[in-house]
């Protein structure tokens, strides 16, 4: 497994179209598109990684998972009130299908959806205590209490957030928003402004790889049946309107964020996490794609292969 | 296996709920709704039944998986100057999103794209040449020369086929069909109109879950690696805009037909074969989707499992 | 004409289908909806009413066309490099055309152009000061000071505005919006809670029928050219997706409020403003139209006629 | 009002920015875009003209107002429900508001409310016998029975109206046409094919500038109330998206077609046509739209002027 890692960063290093750094949020866009990660963790415990594998990068709509995992443990099926679960066919921080659904987003991994999401694990609490919530889940995946948010990236995000303010109003005026919107989208921000490296993302996303359970340590984290669930959304829904080339090319239920990371799941196999900062026109990396893709040719971890 | 095809076959059988028989296409609204049918074929060729597993049905849609194969083959990746990859949110017969991407289908399986892909493998034959070269590929897909096209069925599709009409002239009028419209709309409802049953539809499906192999005879089809694209494919697009859903319930590729077929693919396990003319109201088989969820969970194939 | 409005307003007591008072302000929802007023001014300063004439209304979305000329006056043809001058054939606070012309809003008459054209004319000055100006001119065109805002009206639709706020920060994201959001909106909603009665009213759009001069006073409001295109812009925009049928029925340019009012202009001839606050299904209002179509059938002012 | 024509006419000679002929329709592609005329007929017969005013050009769209007056005449009121009338704030040739609005096209003068209208006075006669009527109708409002359809332009329509047809499909879908497709659709291009000049077309019209009546010989066409709804459709939706725009810079009811005519009616005044090819982005006829800013402004008919 290190060869086949080394050599997907040794190929990596040589590519010199690597996409474009996220300019929208300033804080993000000056971070180094030169810096490659991937790291794989397998059942036992036993981690190997490449490059800045150890740099911290803003996970951004990959927290979208962990928060879609507590609003499930906390609503169950009543989740499906507030989001749907089919793709949307729209770019992440799209109006028109909340237009013609009424406010409801199509999908808990597109921007407004996760608003939603959010929302709807507040249950009365301040942000604040919401984003303690969240962190301390986060952490609880990783097994690392280091884990937090960068402040900075957030009130970046806060400060040029009009898209997702526009959508957090949107659907407060179709009384689909519980709390005040402005902690809504408090909260929102930070979460995505957790900060993680490679290491780090590939264990907390492990127990999606083994039905639920962590298998390091045999802690059960959700059933069979949700872990599941949740894999299947991420297929197909976790790279928006590019999660039907994902599915193709890279064949793992996936979740990516605009600060250059991808995690993936190759179920019964392994928990993947890849970084690089550049994306493609869609928002998803560039370069993290290419090399699960690679990783793929050489492991042969499609869901789709026999 | 035979008990648990006897089990989900008395499950359905005391179904209230089971779905609206198609009713725009007149030939397809006579179908008695009662009916159901599975199939599972094992690598070894050992075929499982259950219900009215040797009656004919129309395989409408499904036949879309035929005709992309033979695509594939004949054009490789050019295939996608033609038609996308992403699963489109909108219903089957959208045509909505061919005004804003400029007559393109988002992907193969609405029936834009299948039109797309029907014109694309013509190669400047005649309706009556291509039509045979499908057939016999199905036929040889299943290992059986008797399977037939339901003329009635075709010249009912003809009549009362103005939607999709509509859509291959909106094609056409962006230079994307180079066939006369007529002759590919008559190859197009003719392969729609294919008979097979659950028997039939799950040994020609086969390739599709053991890598592109017939395990059976060990005839190759196609490789690997189109294989799992298919695939890829069918689960992202290949129950519309209930893909997510049938991922979610299900967990398998699949491509469901409106005359109340599916077929779905466990990789390295199975090909299956479903039908029950009953549909939701996405027009995909009711009890179908149903049967497949209790497959799933008393099998443990779902593609999303460790 | 005192004769006409008389009758019309006798046939419109006997209306019993008069439409529903407008709900998602909860302050305009108390108001009693059998109410209804009508008045004309003609040039020479006379002034014929009938019903409730003196009762204060909130004129909502009529205070744009005041913005509108205030803008133009400031701006001038660059106004229209902040918002295009087409029907929208959408209800009058969509976001789907916002997400397809990049934020660009499609007329100053739907929500999202009048807050864009509230803030084209903020000139970097507190909410405060825009709103004295505004309020300045209205008085001014209407000659009487004790026009004033229904503070009451505007909190309400501050604490309910959601949608307009979705608006606003849209159109931020696209950089759209030159002042803190927070500030425009709170412009644009205490402008739109401007109280007036018809006398009041009929008498502010005096200068639009006659060519941009007020023909009591002699005052030149605006320029011939100009006043001409500000109505253009009213009957193709002023009653959002109903604008098409007012056109047809009524035949003078006119804008409508969701208080139920309706400012008219009739070129050379008069000014009319009616009033009731029970809206057809698009949210304008039904009496006020009837009555429109009336007082054109009894005067022949249609502007299609010869 | 010669001095003003042949002012207008010279300063459109100067015109280097001509707009772009169609090309979409081969045969017109080739007329040349140097071409200019227009035509002004007072209600005492008197015609005024200026440039090519007796060449021929292909009417188009303009033949749209003509068959809307055959059809109110049919049916009355009852038109409606086959076509609406608010603008559509799409292109000439959009289907997406269609699929929105269950197959009812917008209004009569985008190409699906065209079709619809045809469809509606065909009666269930042949596309033979109802240009004939339509033909006759033309020619009797122009007073001249030299009036022709090109058959070379209907044609050349026909084989390249791909777009045109996948309307007429569409809307078939949706049980919206009562003919046969092909019927419908050959008496449309044909009834587009219409050959007129300037001359003709501003005699044809004549009758909706003054209430209905044609004032040279005093025969009614229409009542007072169809002209002038007849005449608000135009302002609204003559010209497409750009009805706005025209509303605006021209201030007149007028119908365009892409060869390049333009018929206007003043209210009272005079009927006009104007002819140059060229078009701009919207499809209207550019020195068209221009000329006729500059007769407005030159005699003041503006329906919003005092």
């Amino acid at each position: 497994m290190q060869d086949i890692l080394d050599e997907i960063s040794a190929e990596m290093r040589k590519r010199t179209d690597r996409g474009t750094v996220a300019n929208y949020i300033p804080q993000l866009a000056c971070v180094d598109p030169n810096q490659f990660a991937m790291s794989v963790v397998l059942p036992d415990g036993q981690t190997f990684s490449t490059g800045d594998a150890d740099t911290l990068f803003s996970i951004q709509s990959i927290s979208k998972v962990f928060t879609l995992t507590i609003a499930l443990g906390k609503l169950g099926d009543h989740l499906w009130s507030h989001v749907g679960r089919e793709p949307s066919g729209d770019p992440f921080n799209s109006i028109v299908q909340l237009e013609h659904e009424q406010g409801k987003p199509r999908n808990p991994f597109i921007n407004a959806g996760a608003i939603a999401v959010v929302d709807s694990i507040m249950s009365g609490h301040q942000p604040k205590e919401s984003l303690a919530e969240i962190l301390e889940f986060v952490r609880f995946l990783a097994n690392d209490k280091s884990i937090c948010i960068d402040e900075k990236v957030a009130r970046s995000e806060i400060e040029t957030g009009h898209r997702n303010a526009s959508l957090a109003h949107f659907m407060a005026s179709f009384d689909r928003i519980s709390h005040p919107v402005e902690h809504v989208l408090g909260t929102y921000f930070h979460h995505c402004s957790i900060s993680m490296n490679c290491k780090q993302l590939a264990h907390a996303g492990l127990f999606l790889a083994f039905d639920g359970t962590n298998p390091i340590y045999g802690t059960r984290v959700v059933s069979p049946e949700r872990s599941r669930r949740i894999s299947s959304l991420m297929l197909m829904c976790g790279h928006y309107d590019g999660s039907g080339e994902f599915a193709f090319r890279v064949g793992l239920p996936g979740k990516s964020g605009v600060g250059g990371g991808i995690l993936a799941v190759a179920p019964g196999e392994a928990s993947i996490a890849v970084w690089s900062p550049g994306l493609d026109k869609i928002g998803n990396s560039k370069l993290g794609t290419e090399a699960l893709e690679l990783l793929v040719k050489h492991t042969g971890w499609s869901i789709f292969a026999k």
